[in-house]
């Protein structure tokens, strides 16, 4: 037996970013030869990324690490999904020897990718599944997903994961999911701790025709009913309508915070993980960026609650790719905070009168 | 003396991109073991890539190349502009030497920086200035821009330039722009080739206030009244109402359409250009991909006339920029093509029942 969780210790251990590296970021920015402002959204990234990593300027993250919570859901079984929940294991076997698109595109922004099954419905070779805490998750507009031990179990080995890959050198997380049927867990996840009506958060997920939108809405509506009461005690609420994978992901968003790592969130599960995070350790979300829009409503009304702004919107529909392709930009970031020339190096005037001189168009 | 610029024979030479390719590069992400569709905006990158290179699968561009026209606009000293003109030879000093926002861009991208000084108001180094029409473009709200001799002068210059990147082994272009007074000076191209309000078309550029922006638009309806007559005469429009620098790269596009060779539009003033480029060449647009969303509401007049929708909106604005952090995206989209394993590949069943499993969120 280990301890119980205690939630409001973890959430104790949850300090700021370091505003003042981000206040030097900016005050760096605004030397460079380049107009106040000019570089637009970039100029964000940079600081939050000081303010994460505690220094200015900030640094590349070379050792981004994208971490695969594979698990699949019960609700699937309502009808809810285009697709069969068979393949998830061979998924994460793809995963596993690359191929996979969320391996494809991690190799393109120069990260690299651990998966872990926390509940798929199949077995999985041993490198996935040491955190595997039950095949498949309970059907939650009939069940609770998980028992609440297995709920704390979960969201326990999120933490583990977490702690071990920051040891082992990761300075960038980014949280991926891979299985069936959890886009309506997370909608449910998203529901229950922001109030919402089930038609605001239902999306049309994995391009679902009109019947299983019907039988999609249902369901929702049925396990939000047993899943409001639990809003706001997140553990009991992970048991209730979340799954394996969902609470291990929430769990792994609060200790990357406590260990003061960066994360860049992707879709409505990472978003609906980061929504129930919040709820058990509200300081979490300063440590996250928003990397893409999803389509899903949900992701819409979690990111309003994390006060997060996405810095893609593409389309993709895989969690974790979107962060991946934002990845780039953060690293363009880091750059030009590092490497443009100040005004004085390029032998402009320091005075107000070139203040915001431009080295493009500039009117 | 060079014969005439014979626009409808250069127009005659541009040809379609490579339809087959791009459908094959879709019947192609339509077997990965990845749902249909889910790769959002990176699909129609891959396809659009394809076409121009008449290539499936699409391979990274490797010598991707930003040409950074330069040229200072008498209309700023309208009082049009937040900037004083004296710095453009410097920050082409910056981009020749490094360390310019245009140079780090391109570094984190992949990518190299050329800068030609078409009409800077101050001499510029030899490396910088072997096209050189002028010194400074005349101030387009009271005479002409360029003389119809030196306009042709700088379309062909831009169109050499074209011609020795692609020689040279580039494989994507990207127009940069450097120098004050151009976003007027796109302004009034976008309206005048689209037969748009003046202040439908005038942005707040580079952070003007409202005195600064009456002159704006004043001297935008002036240099309209002016250049309206020649709004389907692309050669007299630059003369009128353009720039050495505008007239260099709408050259440069429209050649680099004849050479077959993809571009990647940034801002307003490639935009103006390009909708320029499109009078004279209609075929040309296929040819190009919109980067990035500028703040400037001429960009996005001039895109709907192009047709083309942008896939970043990040607030840059400087010229080149917004198109260097979308490359990344085109080098994701081309791995993906190439990479992501097939369902087959992947031990998945390839018949209607697993048609489009996912390797994320699946529902």
């Amino acid at each position: 037996m280990t301890a119980p969780l205690d939630l409001d210790e973890l959430s104790s251990r949850v300090g700021p970013p370091d505003d003042e590296a981000a206040e030097a970021t900016r005050a760096r920015l605004a030397t460079l030869a380049t107009p106040l402002g000019s570089l637009g959204r970039l100029e964000e990234l940079a600081a939050w990324l000081a303010a994460a990593q505690g220094q200015c300027p900030p640094r590349d993250p070379e050792r981004a690490r994208v971490v695969v919570f594979a698990g699949d859901h019960g609700v699937a079984a309502a009808g809810v999904s285009a697709y069969p929940p068979e393949a998830t294991a061979r998924l994460v076997e793809l995963v596993l020897r690359g191929g996979a698109a969320v391996t494809v595109l991690a190799g393109a922004a120069g990260a690299t990718v651990r998966v872990a099954d926390l509940g798929v419905a199949a077995d999985t070779p041993a490198e996935a599944s040491g955190h595997k805490v039950r095949r498949g998750s309970g059907r939650i507009d009939r069940a609770d997903a998980l028992t609440l031990a297995e709920a704390e179990r979960a969201f326990s080995a999120g933490a583990t994961i977490a702690d071990a890959e920051v040891d082992a050198g990761a300075d960038l997380l980014i949280p991926g999911h891979l299985g069936v049927g959890a886009t309506t867990v997370a909608a449910v996840l998203v529901a229950a701790v922001t109030e919402t009506e089930p038609v605001k958060v239902i999306g049309r997920g994995s391009g679902i025709d009109d019947p299983t939108w019907m039988r999609k809405i249902s369901a929702i509506r049925d396990a939000l009913r047993r899943a409001r009461p639990y809003g706001g005690d997140p553990l009991a609420l992970l048991a209730v309508a979340g799954g394996a994978d969902v609470a291990a992901m929430t769990g792994f968003l609060v200790q990357a915070a406590v260990r003061r790592t960066p994360v860049l969130l992707d879709g409505v599960v990472s978003a609906a993980a980061g929504v129930v995070a919040q709820a058990a350790a509200p300081a979490a979300p300063a440590w996250w960026l928003a990397g893409h829009r999803s389509p899903e409503p949900a992701q819409r009304i979690a990111l309003e609650r994390l006060e997060l702004t996405p810095v893609l919107d593409l389309g993709l529909r895989l969690e974790g790719a979107g962060a991946l392709v934002a990845l780039p930009l953060l690293r363009a970031a880091v750059r030009a905070c590092a490497e443009i020339a100040t005004r004085e190096e390029a032998g402009l005037a320091t005075d107000g009168s070139q203040r915001r001189l431009t080295d493009s168009s500039s009117d």
